[in-house]
């Protein structure tokens, strides 16, 4: 435990490309992560998202805690087999939800004790449980339960979250007994330099398999997300995956790639699926737009998923007006392939010295 | 035109088995055909269709019309490359829906104008236009414009609405263009036997390459809607196909094919599958029921379906549960490859003289 299973194989600039071995496969980075919370990508089925080209998915701790539950998730055969999906799974810890809660939970040095959305029935997660929990369901990698803090916050507050945040990754490290799941800590501090330096400082030092970059894509600017998620990133270890939390759009994609970032979440893909928001190369579009009703081109002219290669636009206009869940379904699949394809393409020109001409062709053309 | 396209390879007591040839391929009969109301299976693609065993698909003239209407149809050139599905397509002709309107609708003898139900814009169909719509879309089955009544109704009502009936099937068959579209017509009359004979015999007169049983499965009871099935049946030309609206479950579709029934279409297997009713050789039963949360068996034990070989009811209950648009996506997806499964065991039944063998399997369990 701590050795990384991480392989740096190229860097261009500040742009890196790697691979990432874990109990259920590689993961060739840049690598976005599909979200599926509660144990399904939505719409989508692990043949859709093999055939769609993701490597591994990301699952939620918070959801799968509440429903369907440990015992049923063990009782299955951990969560591979529940969702029947055999590549790498990443959880995350459940803080990002927990703390969402707001008034709904009381933290303690110990843990933190929560309501659930689902039935107010009162649960705790502490360090321990979390990554137990996260170990009995089997996935490849688990994320350490971190403190999260609204922002705009004041800096005591941060400095005591990232106090917290930092005892809970040592007892979270301390906590590990299966091998095959990896542990990741997460960096926090806001947008505060200073505290992302501590932060990073003091979680490298207990020298696990990855870090993340948590507390950011939380309503900041992009800028600012962007100059802290590149700050931290130049702290942290380079033998080790960096992963940057909620992020998911192709330019915010491709500018944190260029910062020397690994690995990507975010629900934005599907969620914009399901809206019919659109997701291409050259820019996004609302399908509902008139415009599209008798668009007979393919949703993205340069892709070369099933849904491009088989539907039109002004078919999946009419599923969308039409309220027929196939309209989100298919949306779904294009915009997940469309990310899964872009960081294939960041890896090959990474490794050929081509980043830079592949960054300068995602200037952002907003729809 | 009037030659038909249908060949009887084999009858077991009264069940027959059937090749029906289309423009768009060949439909082995006793069919079940899902239906795509929208020009969508709702939840499922193509691709999810010809997996599932599905040979010809229906959708509906009156949908059609109002959304995305005939422009954008014709613009895609035609229905089938539309919704990107190569194989047959049977259409509706929309005077179910536009009858069941009721106060939205005037009928006249020439034709019958209506209200859409989506935005409370005129349109008026009359039995050649909608001949004209469904050649004009490229559908292989084009269904002439009947006069639907609702039960139960005054004998004089019924006799009127089978005059007209018949007066616009002859009018569909004279405005006949497009020889690859083939024409049913068809046979109304209530539970009235009387009437039953008396339109299968005038509409047997237009020598049409198909005739469906219409009126019926519209609450009367099951005793009834068979007892009508396999008189009306009996009076129908044994060289052409039969065709049974609106019938869907497993039990009655095994009874329907012994009433010498060739092909059927319901929504009923998708309906229940977006409502978590799943579809069993032994019966029905839905998910949500707590016994299915830790149930790590098929939800049919007996089918070879990807979704049987993929998943378990615990993690379909699950889905169901979570409001996963995952769930109904495959339930329908197994709940229609049931039916196509099960019309393949009895063409093969019918051929080896199994029939009352298989039959006898099918006693009504309901859950």
């Amino acid at each position: 435990m701590g050795e990384a299973p991480f392989a740096l194989l190229a860097r261009d600039g500040s742009a890196r490309r790697g691979r990432l071995s874990l109990a259920h496969g590689v993961v060739e980075t840049p690598c976005f992560m599909p979200v599926g919370t509660a144990a399904t990508v939505k719409a989508l089925t692990p043949a859709d998202l093999r055939e769609a080209g993701a490597q591994i998915v990301l699952a939620n701790t918070y959801h799968l805690w509440l429903r369907p539950g440990r015992a049923i998730l063990e009782a299955a055969g951990g969560l591979h087999r529940f969702m029947s999906w055999d590549r790498p799974i990443l959880t995350d810890s459940g803080g990002f939800q927990v703390f969402s809660l707001e008034s709904r939970r009381t933290l303690d040095d110990d843990g933190v004790t929560f309501r659930s959305h689902l039935d107010g029935s009162e649960h705790r997660f502490t360090p321990e449980n979390v990554v137990a929990f996260q170990e009995a369901i089997g996935v490849d990698v688990a994320m350490v339960l971190d403190v999260c803090v609204k922002l705009p916050a004041p800096r005591e507050e941060l400095a005591d979250a990232l106090r917290l945040t930092t005892a809970w990754a040592r007892r979270s490290a301390q906590a590990r007994r299966a091998a095959k799941t990896a542990l990741f800590a997460i960096v926090q501090g806001g947008l505060d330099l200073a505290l992302r330096e501590r932060s990073a400082r003091e979680l490298v030092a207990l020298d696990l398999p990855g870090y993340a970059i948590g507390g950011l894509s939380v309503g900041e600017t992009r800028e600012e997300m962007l100059a802290t998620a590149r700050h931290t990133a130049m702290l942290l270890p380079p033998g080790k995956p960096r992963y940057l939390m909620g992020v998911g759009t192709v330019r915010d994609l491709i500018a944190a790639v260029d910062c020397g970032i690994d690995l990507f979440d975010c629900v934005y893909p599907t969620r914009c699926g399901r809206n019919g928001r659109a997701m291409t190369r050259a820019g996004e579009f609302n399908i509902f737009n008139a415009a599209y009703a008798a668009d007979f081109s393919p949703v993205d002219p340069s892709c070369g998923c099933s849904v491009c290669t088989t539907y039109t636009r002004a078919y999946l206009a009419h599923l969308f007006r039409s309220k027929e869940m196939l309209g989100p379904r298919l949306l779904s699949y294009h915009n997940v392939a469309l990310l899964n394809d872009l960081m294939h393409e960041a890896r090959e020109a990474i490794s050929a010295g081509r980043w830079a001409a592949l960054r300068e062709q995602f200037q952002p053309v907003e729809g």
